[in-house]
Parts: C-alpha cells; sequence; structure tokens
C-alpha cells in the first residue's frame, strides 16, 4: 500500500499516509486534532476539510450526503471517509478544529478552612550505627509516631524504594507526608504541600494547582479533553471502547497523557515541581470517571444504565500513570448515577446548595444535562440526552465555542448583529449564539411557535429542498460559504431544549411542586455560563422566572473538586449529598413524552392548569 | 566489530557473539546459565568452558592466574574473560552449569488450623433495573455487608474493572474473596481459593501451591534463582545494582519472570487456573527481598547494614509484576536485619522454636550464614559472612550440588568412596563432599589440626606450587581432569567453619552461656540438610553434642511461609518473633577475631576455660 505526503494547514503540519488510512486518522497520529462527532463514521459534518492541491478518493455515500455538490467542487470533503490518492495539501477550517475552545475554568471562589486529607510533618532521624541497625523505614516510622502521637504503619512502596539513598543525602532530616495512617511522600524539609484539582469533561477539562495548607490557588488552566478526536460525545467513545477493549487503553492513555500535560503546564506557571504535588481531586461525568479510571462502560449505554461503581475511590496516581510525587493518591469523589457524574455532585458541593433560599433548580447543561432540584435537605436529581446542539452538533454550521464562532445575536429589522468570539471573522455559530438566534427569529416572528419557518423574509431561501435563514453571506466571509441556519437546525434546538425543559417540569412534579413555585435556578458549566438567560427563558428552554432569580455559576464542579481537594469536611459532605439524592429516570416516565411535545414549543410559557391536564390525558 | 558464531555444548544451543562481547554475556543473552560467583569480574573460577574449535581472545591475567597453563592448553577458559576471534564451539562442563542444582523444597510438615487472609463469601444480588439503578460495585458490597455482616468499603481497581462485565456473564451469582475489608477477587460460585508460598534463596527459589481452606499443599517445586548470571552471591548482585539502577530493573524483572514461570508450572501439576491464586507469602534474605520489591540495596552492604525496610508488606501482586488474581496481595513477613532475611523469621516460625527443649541453636548455613540462640521466649540472632565455600565457591573443583557433584566421601586406607549426586560421574565436589573431604583428610592425618597437609601420603602432590591431595584422577574420569582438594580449599573451609562457630560461640557467650549447655540445634536449608553432622561436628563446624541433638529440618523456611500463607495467627507470630528478637552484631564485636583464631582449627573440641581466657588476654 502507497504511502502520500499530506501537508495540513494552518497547523503546517506534514506527515505520511497510507493510501488505506483516512485524513482524521493520519491527523490525529500527527497529533492535529480534528473534530469527529460521530466517532469517525461519516455520519456528521464536523470533520470537514478542504483540499487544496493533490488527489483523494472518491466521495463516499456519507460525503455525498453531507456535503452539496458545489461543496465537493471546492474540494470540501469528510476527514474521516477521504484518502489520499496522491501527496495532498488539506486545510483544516477554524470550525472543525478540535484545539481551541474556550475553555470556562474561572468558578465561583469559596474558601473553605483547609483541612487536608495529607498532613506534613518534619522529622529529624538518629543515623543508624552498628549497635542500632534498625532498619531505615522502621526508624522513620518509630520516630514519626513518637514524636508525633501519630499510629501510622504503613509507607507507600515508592516511598520505600527512594527512602535510603534520600534520608542519607538529606543527613537524617525530612519532611513526611501522612495520609490516613500512610507516608505517602518524602521531601527535603521543608517542601510545600500542593494539590491538584481536575474537572474532567467531556470536551474540555480544567486544571486548578492548590496550595494544601492556605488552600490558595496558584495556577488554572483549560485544554481540551483529546478523547474528542475518537467521538466528541460520550455514546461515541463507549462505542468505541465497547468493541474493542485496546481502544479503551488508548482513550484512557490519550487522557491520561493530557492531564500530565496540564499538570506539568500549572506546576511551570506556579514555578514548582511536579513531584510536590501529595493529592489530587477529579470529578468528571460518569463516562469520562470511568475511562479514565479504565472501568467498563458498556453497561453505561444499556439500559439500565448502571455505573461500573459510585462510590468513592482513592486510587495511586502511579497506578493510572498521573505524575504526582509516587505513592500519592486520586481521589474520586462518588458518582451519582449511570448518567449523572462525580461533577454534578461537586457543583451541587460548590454552590453551597444546601443553603439555597426555596426551591431552587441546579442545571448543568451539556450534551447530557443533569438536573437537581433542592428542597432544603431534599434533592431530586435527574438526567436527560438533550443532545449536541447546544455545543454546536447535528447544526449545519454548528460548532464548539471557539475562536470565530457566533456566541450572540441580535436582530433589528432584517440586520442582523452578531459577536464572534475573540472578534474573530464568523466560521460558524456556537451553542449561546444558536440559542440567541432561535430567540430572535421566534421573537421576529420569522418562525412560528412550533418552529416553522415562515416564508416571506427576504433572508429565507430553499437549498437542496431545505429551508433556510440567511446569517452570513459569502461576501461578508470573503468568498467562504455562506452561514446559515436552517428548518432542521431549529429541529435540532427544540428537540435539545424540550428536553431540559420536560427534565425541570417532570422533576419538580414528581416533587409536588409546579414552576410558580421556583425560587431560582442555578446554572453550572460553559454554555449554560455564556448563554443569554432572557434568550433561554424567550425560547423556552428555562421557566420563565424573574431574571435575578438566575445565577450563573461557571465552572463550579471544578471549583468543587478544588473543595473536596483542600477539605476532608467537603470531601465527606459531597459523600453526604450523593448519599442523599434520590435519582429519578426520566426515561422511564410515562409522561415524558407527552410533556416533551409541549415544551417543544418555541416561546415562553407556562404549563399551565389546562396543558397538565392535556398531558394527562394524553 | 565483527560478530561470530558460538555453539554452546552439551546444550547445543548457536548464537551471534561479537568479539568485544564475552563468551559468558552471549550465553546470557542465549538464556544459558553458566556460573559466576564473581559476577564475572574473572576473579573466580566458576565460570570456566572448554573451547573446541575456533579461536578466542588472549588470555587476560585473571585467566592466567586462575587456569594452570596445562588447562589453558587443553583449551580451559574463563566465559567471563574469553572473546571469540572466530566461529567457535564451546562446551560448558557440568560444574560450570548453574541449571540443574538439586534444590530442597520439602520441609516439616506443620499442619495448622486453616485461618487465611482471604474469606470467600457466596452472593446473589438481584439485577438491577430503570427504578434500582445502583451502581454495580455499590450493589455487591451493600449485598455482602448486609448478608454477612461485614463492613467491607473498598474493591481493588482491577476488580471493579472487571466486575461489571463479568457479574452479568454470570447472572448476578459470584464467589467475592475478601481481604481486610477489601474485596480483592470476584469468581464464578464456586471458586476454589489458593494460596503461593515462596522461599527466594540467594541460589533457588521453592514454590509452594496451597489449598487456603483446607491447608493443602498441591504442588511443589524448586527452581534456580536466575539471577545467579549476575553474580552468584548477594554482594556481586547489591555492587551491580549499586553501580546502575537499571540493574536494578534487570534483576528484579528476572527473578519476577522466573516466580512466574514457576507459578504455571506449579498450576499446571495441580490442574488450576493462575488466577486460583488470591494470596502469596514470599520469604527471603534481606537482599533477594529488597531486589524483589525494588527497594534500594547500597546501604546493605556498607556500614552499620541497615535494611531499607524491616516492616511486614502488603504489595499487589500486580504492582511487582506477579502473575495472579489481578487484586491479590503477596504478604512479606518482616525481615531482622540487613542480613537476617525473613527466611530465618520463618524457619522459626515453621520450627515452633518457641517450643524447643532447653537452650537451642537455629543455623542457617549459606555464604552468609544466620544463628538464633533460643532460650524459652528469648531470642537473639546474629549472622556471620561464613563465604562460598559450602556452596562450592572459592573451591578449585568445587560445585554447587548439581549432577555429578560429590556429596559423600569416605577414605578406608587410601581408598577413597565417593557418592555423587543422582550417582553420575563425578565432576566436581559440593559443600557437603567437601565438609566430609576435610573430615576424613583430617581423621586419616592428612591434614593436621592447624589445617596444614602433612605430605607423605600418595595422594597428595605439588601442582603450580600448590600442594593438593588427589581425590579423582584423569583414568578415573575418562580423560576429564583430575578432581583435587588444595591447601587453598582447606584454608577457605576452615574460615567458613570459623566464621559459623564464632558466631555459635559469641552467641552463647552474649548471654551467658556455654556450649556444654546447648540442649539442641537446629540445622535448616539445602547444605544444612544434605551435611553428616559428623563430620561438621569432626571438623568443629558444630559444637560436640550428642548426634541425636541435632535436627536437620530441610527447607524450613519454605515451611514457614506456607505457615503465614495459611494461618493469619502464624503470620502475626512471625511478626511477634521478629519483634521479640534481639540481634547481635559479630562485626563490631572486638573477640571475634580472637575466637575466629581458635574456632579456624580443625577438629572436635570444646572451647575450654583456658582458651576463653586466652581469647580474654589477647
Amino acid at each position: 500500500m502507497k504511502s502520500r505526503t499530506i501537508e495540513f494547514q494552518p497547523v503546517g503540519q506534514k506527515g505520511q499516509c497510507r493510501e488505506d488510512e483516512s485524513l482524521l486518522d493520519c491527523a490525529r497520529r500527527l497529533g492535529i486534532g480534528i473534530s469527529s462527532v460521530c466517532g469517525g463514521w461519516g455520519a456528521c459534518y464536523t470533520c470537514r476539510v478542504k483540499v487544496i492541491t493533490g488527489a483523494l478518493s472518491e466521495p463516499t455515500p456519507g460525503e455525498l450526503e453531507a456535503l452539496s455538490a458545489q461543496e465537493l467542487g471546492e474540494g470540501w470533503r469528510l476527514a474521516c471517509q477521504a484518502k489520499p490518492a496522491g501527496d495532498c495539501q488539506i486545510i483544516i477550517p477554524a470550525e472543525s478544529m478540535s484545539t481551541s475552545q474556550r475553555i470556562y475554568v474561572e468558578g465561583l471562589e469559596v474558601s473553605v478552612p483547609p483541612e487536608p486529607a495529607i498532613k506534613a510533618y518534619h522529622l529529624q532521624l538518629t543515623a543508624p550505627s552498628l549497635s542500632d541497625q534498625q532498619a531505615d523505614a522502621d526508624r522513620l516510622l518509630k520516630t514519626l509516631n513518637e514524636q508525633y502521637q501519630l499510629h501510622c504503619r504503613k509507607i507507600d512502596i515508592s516511598v520505600l524504594r527512594s527512602l535510603s539513598p534520600q534520608i542519607r543525602d538529606w543527613n537524617w532530616e525530612c519532611q513526611t507526608s501522612v495520609r490516613d495512617g500512610e507516608v505517602i511522600a518524602l521531601s527535603p524539609w521543608p517542601s510545600r504541600q500542593l494539590g491538584l484539582a481536575v474537572d474532567l469533561g467531556t470536551t474540555t477539562m480544567a486544571g486548578y494547582l492548590v496550595d494544601l495548607s492556605s488552600g490558595q490557588t496558584l495556577a488554572t488552566e483549560g485544554v481540551m479533553n483529546p478523547q474528542i478526536s475518537y467521538g466528541e460525545d460520550i455514546i461515541s467513545r463507549i462505542n468505541r471502547v465497547t468493541k474493542s477493549p485496546r481502544e479503551g487503553i488508548r482513550l484512557q492513555k490519550c487522557v491520561v497523557d493530557k492531564l500530565n500535560e496540564l499538570t506539568a503546564s500549572l506546576c511551570s506557571k506556579a514555578d514548582v515541581s511536579v513531584d510536590s504535588i501529595v493529592e489530587a481531586v477529579v470529578v468528571g461525568n460518569t463516562a469520562m470517571h470511568h475511562l479514565l479510571l479504565g472501568l467498563p462502560v458498556k453497561q453505561l449505554a444499556l439500559t439500565p444504565f448502571t455505573a461500573a461503581t459510585g462510590l468513592a475511590l482513592d486510587v495511586k496516581a502511579c497506578e493510572l500513570g498521573i505524575n504526582m510525587t509516587p505513592g500519592a493518591y486520586v481521589h474520586f469523589p462518588p458518582i451519582m448515577t449511570g448518567f449523572v457524574g462525580s461533577d454534578h455532585a461537586a457543583m451541587l458541593l460548590a454552590t453551597n446548595m444546601h443553603q439555597a433560599e426555596g426551591l431552587t433548580v441546579f442545571l448543568d447543561i451539556g450534551t447530557n444535562t443533569e438536573i437537581s432540584l433542592v428542597n432544603g435537605d431534599e434533592i431530586t436529581t435527574t438526567s436527560c440526552a438533550s443532545g449536541p446542539a447546544f455545543e454546536g452538533g447535528h447544526i449545519k454550521h454548528g460548532m464548539r465555542a471557539a475562536i470565530g464562532a457566533i456566541e450572540r445575536l441580535r436582530m433589528t429589522r432584517d440586520d442582523i448583529n452578531y459577536q464572534t468570539i475573540d472578534e474573530s471573522p464568523p466560521v460558524g455559530i456556537c451553542g449561546s449564539g444558536a440559542l440567541d438566534a432561535m430567540a430572535q427569529l421566534h421573537l421576529a416572528g420569522i418562525i412560528d411557535n412550533s418552529g416553522r419557518f415562515l416564508s416571506d423574509h427576504p433572508r429565507i431561501r430553499t437549498t437542496n429542498n431545505q429551508v433556510e435563514f440567511l446569517l452570513v453571506n459569502r461576501e461578508e466571509r470573503e468568498g467562504q460559504s455562506d452561514i446559515v441556519v436552517t428548518q432542521k437546525d431549529v429541529r435540532e434546538l427544540q428537540l435539545a431544549k424540550a428536553a431540559i425543559r420536560t427534565g425541570i417540569n417532570l422533576l419538580l412534579e414528581a416533587n409536588g411542586f409546579t414552576e410558580e413555585q421556583l425560587g431560582q435556578i442555578v446554572i453550572a458549566g460553559s454554555f449554560g455560563s455564556y448563554i443569554d438567560v432572557s434568550s433561554a427563558v424567550g425560547v423556552g428552554l428555562l421557566p420563565p422566572l424573574p431574571l435575578n432569580c438566575f445565577r450563573q455559576v461557571g465552572n463550579a464542579a471544578g471549583t468543587g473538586a478544588k473543595l473536596a481537594l483542600v477539605s476532608l469536611s467537603k470531601r465527606k459532605e459531597a459523600r453526604d449529598i450523593v448519599a442523599r439524592t434520590h435519582y429519578v429516570e426520566l426515561a422511564s416516565n410515562p409522561d415524558f413524552k407527552k410533556m416533551f411535545l409541549v415544551t417543544g414549543h418555541v416561546g415562553k410559557y407556562w404549563l399551565r392548569h389546562n396543558e397538565r391536564k392535556m398531558i394527562e390525558n394524553g
């Protein structure tokens, strides 16, 4: 099989690609991130690339369906389908790159008294002699226990492996890090004790380097989850791993490698050594949690959707291949169910949900949306498959919140004003932009309550039998293709918002409440932090509370991870939250489909008595 | 650098050897075991090989010293020194092979009520449903704890990694193996729970496969410790690892690989799966213990000779790369000091030392000899560097107890009667044979009390200025070289036996006893089990008690490991023994050299009052 040279632009990387290898696989090998929502099956549109010079294989049926004749004529192809037939130069458009998304790491600043899992003790040992030949480790434990009235009985094996030469180098003086009766690290006296908190999301991961004795955050950074190139959504990744256990190892390794990069970068920012990190806390949704830990995921995607484990776990960092001091543990707070992970528990922890005033809904919107209803000490949680529309998936010109994405949009008569990320030229629409677009189109009467385009607007046109609304035309984009919102896009957004709104309403109903009784809605996560709440209320995604009843809390999961890192009490609180939570499965609720029909309508509405009655009567 | 083809006989293996590579290194690469007591520095005689055809490099100074002109003329070379100068055919004589030693695995049969660290529980779980989505692991723990009133809170990560698919395959019924509050294995119900006990010696390793519920030994096997080809004695191996940490990893890996082979073979004999092994106990001397665990060893060889750790350890088998059920632990009983390992503690455990009648000495003779004096509940232990003479090292025609070794020897007038291992043609003398030879030569008046050869015997001759006694001549060996005992050999044996006897006597003295008060002497280990006790007493290696006061207990360390495997009480007893033991350092005892001079004499003797006085006066 012949090998061809491929040059990827704008990244400027070259590499060899066999004629039976897709451009996507080649790019992955080279470490170039190309989006791939469907996981490389030619079933989506996100891995679009443009061939500039050179020949590719004939378009596949998937490409013929996804791309118009014009696009194909212009050289547009799907990277997961196209294979080289000669040396090629390929352009990856910004909307297909998976490496430049805006990552939201900032969350609430909540300070707690530091009470970390690791305590540090200063020791000065007596050197051994021919009349005192006690083993090095035994000597250390004895001195430690006597001097500080402890009952340590265990020393991590990696500490044992370095103890003898180190303690001699340090002239028998050292700092001993103790965790739950185990010596997990030795260092010269005095040394800082640092911790790492990570919010591991499907798309992005946020890392926080924290000083454990002060609780202070020393450095913060967000990076893309590299598993994206194996499928942007959870189900694609689960399917991959289910098909081949080796894929599981590959997915695990790629996220661990990225975590190590992230850690190294955080440490470099704070000018500290990776070895100073003596504890980590990682939160994430159940699938990300399982993939990182190497736990089976097949059953997550099959009814009744059970997690392999929900328990809080303490796993040695070295067991996972995560770089910190070798004896350190990674703490994984408990996960709630197969669809509600420890990130949601961390969000509840960070938002002090038990101090919420009145009946409160906590929302984390994503491909899967987690919703908790908190009433005093009672927590009821559900989750719903809201789909990737709010992350730009299944939307003709949708994209994640990367550079050039339209994130805000207003219509004044026929004028469209939009704002893009980094104020770059527009390349597509991200979730908050799509939400604004739907709200504005509805306000302007261009789509009706059922979501149907009305045809009398000058920007409405029909392409390939599909009605679409022109947002940005070729001229504005200097010859690049138009950016449009199609009828199908609106339907996708309706499905997404109906799923979330149905979740909220059924959760209220299951607890005997109505929307009118809601006191507050707390919205976490990247999408939730950037949306225009009035648009969300306008299209009926969120119940119509006064705007001051909404709290957008940023990356609350990351904040929760930091809290669990710094404070054992907060760690316990997270366990208590999970233990107290009652999970409601929406898929098994017979009202789901009925209510879905109502909440699918575009526009602000209350579920009024007669509508509830309609639902009840079927 | 040119590469040459080397054919090794009698093994019949061929391989390539660069002109700058020694025959020993080449053989190692090919997996052919050639002895190398000095670790490949040309400082001993054990890697002798004979070139049949082809040319080798010029003899090195080391070879010129070790080999006579006649031997060199016959083609004898040291494999660690000689390099090929052309394609060669090489013969490895039996005494230089390191792969066929008789390995003593049998020990005392001591039965204890089984009380293993692992308990097995039968579980039938309720399958999850949409109305009961509890995670799989949480469900298992809850059922286990409720049904059996346990407080398990932990599940091994490898168990978590297989639990979800397995429990579904098994229709939610399983056997759960629990160790100290942790689920370490799942298996179909019902499954056997097996254990592995290993005595890891410097030269050999003995393995025992045990049914944990009955305590029955299912299979037994002994193999060579493959680290031998990196140096036969402990110090050579420590030096290697100290010089290069990568050597440490190599030595660890080679012993782990061999352990896995041993385990596979034991399981095959008993027709069980390696996965059935849920616990292991490994005992060994301190250096072997440290090398297996990857602990630092440099400080073992430097005064004051401290161990990295003496603590009893429980290490996950997978952390060490040892094959059993992945969540299983390997238990390492505590070691006593830098020179007295857990094998000695295991020996004391196996011999029920606390039930000993009267004052008892426990001996484990090897390159390093461990000696304990037990008086009721009081244990005092020492160790002494007795050197490799009793293992055939530093003896002109010495060899380990492999096929063809002279292991018993009697002189009747000028007639020599000997017995070889496997009744094969004689190829050299092993420890017990050398001991017999010294005793018989002394009895016959051929060597005097000081160990000097008297010259008037027909078998006495002088070769290369060295007086030697002819044991087996060329004719008897069908043209192979004579087997002799040299004056230097006798000196080596004197040094070895003096070290041991000095140890016994100083230990008695340190506790205020004399030899006359000794009630019993217990001798463990391979050499100790094969020696003729009357020879040992005859040359003054052992004190002259009546022969029925000696107990040869075989591989008591292996028996001790089995006891610690089967019974938690015995495991605790081992810890108690180590905690109670008082260690006496001989090297720091000013009387050591003085007493050494006396005990160096050949012949049965009591340390009489006047001798002790002489020692005291210097």
